[in-house]
């Protein structure tokens, strides 16, 4: 368990992200009472509220440097986003790709029903936002790989990945109709499972306020 | 069991749409198969793929007219739609309620996340659509019970109220974000189950087919 | 002229919109010089600088009473949202006409372009949005005839109708193609002119800021 | 003038495409009209409907292949919608930054109206669209330049960057206001400008109608 700690009373530093440690602690469920939190998608992996009490760590599980825990966090915030940027848009193509099968031999009316531009436009705009999404994530990847800023690159990245991947789920859920809905056609869990990564780990509202900020050097918002 | 069948052969008749008969059947389990659908939401009711096998009725259970089942069933079309465009606006109500109760109590940055614009903007923007959609619904309830025609009306009321109360879901989980995320605030529920209106019993597409060739009058696209 | 001036200086009154008067004052040009700005659009009428020197008026110009003239300005806030909202729905429905009869008549690889979802859909999108906009400009337009209060209907009217009016508008351009560009199909002059709407009398923004914060009673931004 | 022709009549060519030949003609006003027509934009160049009668063209005049005009315009296709991508993304950057400094020097309710996320995030948000449409332009253009085949990255540069900044110049005009409204500001100008790159060369529907098709292997929809 990756554990950030305050080592030095918040009133005793200058800024309220000094004094914190990070460490890579046993889950000892002596100290440690977990309850899991059921959520709408995410099945792969657990959440769950801690309640952590008189839990002992040994300096071996320091991570970094004592009282720096979060700063040794933020260098993991870019990849992290260009990690996710990458899974939402395998997810959308995922779901461009069933839904396009499914448009290609459902038939309607006596035709496939992707010859109706409004099956087929919303599945090609959605198809190239992720093209475009994916040039930006493997940009911040490439910056990021060779030790260069890419901050920007990689909010950039997230925010529009984020989007164009649960925009591609929502137009497959619409495009298979009522077997969009069912758990069978297995597009109602992309949909759910995309739905968090404009969530989390950092909400499209907050790139947003660092791309104003930081990148268009607009006074802080809040 | 509310059941549309095919009562003269499709050869035998001038419209495809003629020759059915509604009956309100009885559910004979020797004579129906019945295997439940698993669903994204909608766990009010059952969905289920029914395998109806020399299934036995009655003439008293005949629903209006001989031959005329489909054109019985048109008589519901309009009602329903209003139905489930009051279920929208019901549902994107009560969405936004909670989320402007937790955009007001979660404090962030010293400060409740409901004086940030890019929270509150968009719980305005969800409840003002609700608004206006709510007034069509009206207006259309309105006609209906009067006897008068309100195709359009109907059809307006349900495409403006699904996608406004979908919009207030999506964004009652973005404003409760990770929180929204799970099922113990009931914000996701919502958001399951809303998603379908856009589907179900009409999609908006088919929708947008109707008033553009009945109320634009313009030429038919499939 | 409508005048709004400063009768009693800003350090003797208790709030900042109190002691200011309101006049219907004779536009003097010896004590006015007048400076036309070019704009986007609205050209029916005038939109001037204006430096005003040693300007006399009259007791008898005075509107309402003295010292209360922001208060007097105020009740005309409700009726001018009102006005505005109609003005787009008109403007709105003026271009989904036009654009609807161009797209009957406009005939491309051997039918009329409206046969496209992609050109039909958006318009009947429009037109709904025109439709439900109207109903609550109207509902705004009875209460304030009926001396009720009309604040949030005024502001939801306006935003609606400033939204649907101008995407009308866009659709219109994008469904003449080339001569919508054109001034001659007169489609270019209504998109020129209905976006102002979304930016005065007041933004689309503001009367978000006044939903959020008189409507839902989420604390103020700004 | 760069002149198309046909040179065999139509039936007695295989494909409607054939028996074209492509001219570049002195413009001889003796056999030729010229109409001006006036446009929303886009004044840096005039717009002309042209009757031609009689005009002579020579051998020497002769582009490409007799007969193959068609097919040598379809060869400046592509890079003339990354050519058209450029533009947009180039508009769209200048407004933004013009929107920008706007933001932080206009002082509102006591701060600059930059410091509201109604005004930053929009702006934000379409910089994002602008970085992530421009890796897909320069793609484009470099495997055009490396003679290789380019269809849909150009057809996805153009879609995104016409639409991003169309959205930059929106919002920009948005931003400021009524002076965005004004000509003196020189926002209005660049938004009756982009506002062409989504319908010429080539509409945004025709570019989801080629995505569909050629990319998606949709079923044609006209």
């Amino acid at each position: 368990m990756l554990l950030l700690t305050r080592t030095t009373p918040v009133e005793q530093v200058k800024k309220k992200t000094d004094g914190m440690t990070l460490f890579f602690a046993d889950v000892d469920r002596n100290a440690i009472e977990v309850r899991e939190l059921l959520k709408l998608g995410r099945h792969a992996v657990d959440t769950n509220m801690l309640f952590i009490d008189n839990l002992k760590v040994s300096a071996a599980d320091l991570v970094g440097e004592e009282g720096r825990g979060f700063h040794t966090l933020l260098d993991g915030l870019n990849p992290e986003r260009i990690l996710i940027a990458a899974e939402a848009i395998g997810i959308g193509r995922s779901v461009v790709d069933r839904a396009v099968r499914y448009a290609k031999e459902r038939i309607v009316f006596g035709r496939p029903i992707g010859q109706n531009q409004a099956i087929a436009h919303p599945l090609a705009d959605a198809y190239a936002k992720l093209e475009v999404a994916e040039l930006m994530m493997m940009k911040a990847a490439w910056l990021f790989d060779h030790n260069k800023p890419c901050g920007p690159e990689a909010n950039i990245a997230k925010l529009r990945a984020a989007e164009a991947g649960f925009e591609a789920c929502d137009r497959a859920v619409q495009t298979l109709g009522g077997y969009g809905y069912m758990q069978e056609y297995d597009v109602e869990r992309f949909f759910r499972e995309c739905r968090m990564l404009k969530i989390a780990p950092v909400s499209q509202e907050m790139v947003l306020n660092t791309i104003s900020e930081h990148v268009l050097k607009l006074p802080r918002s809040y």
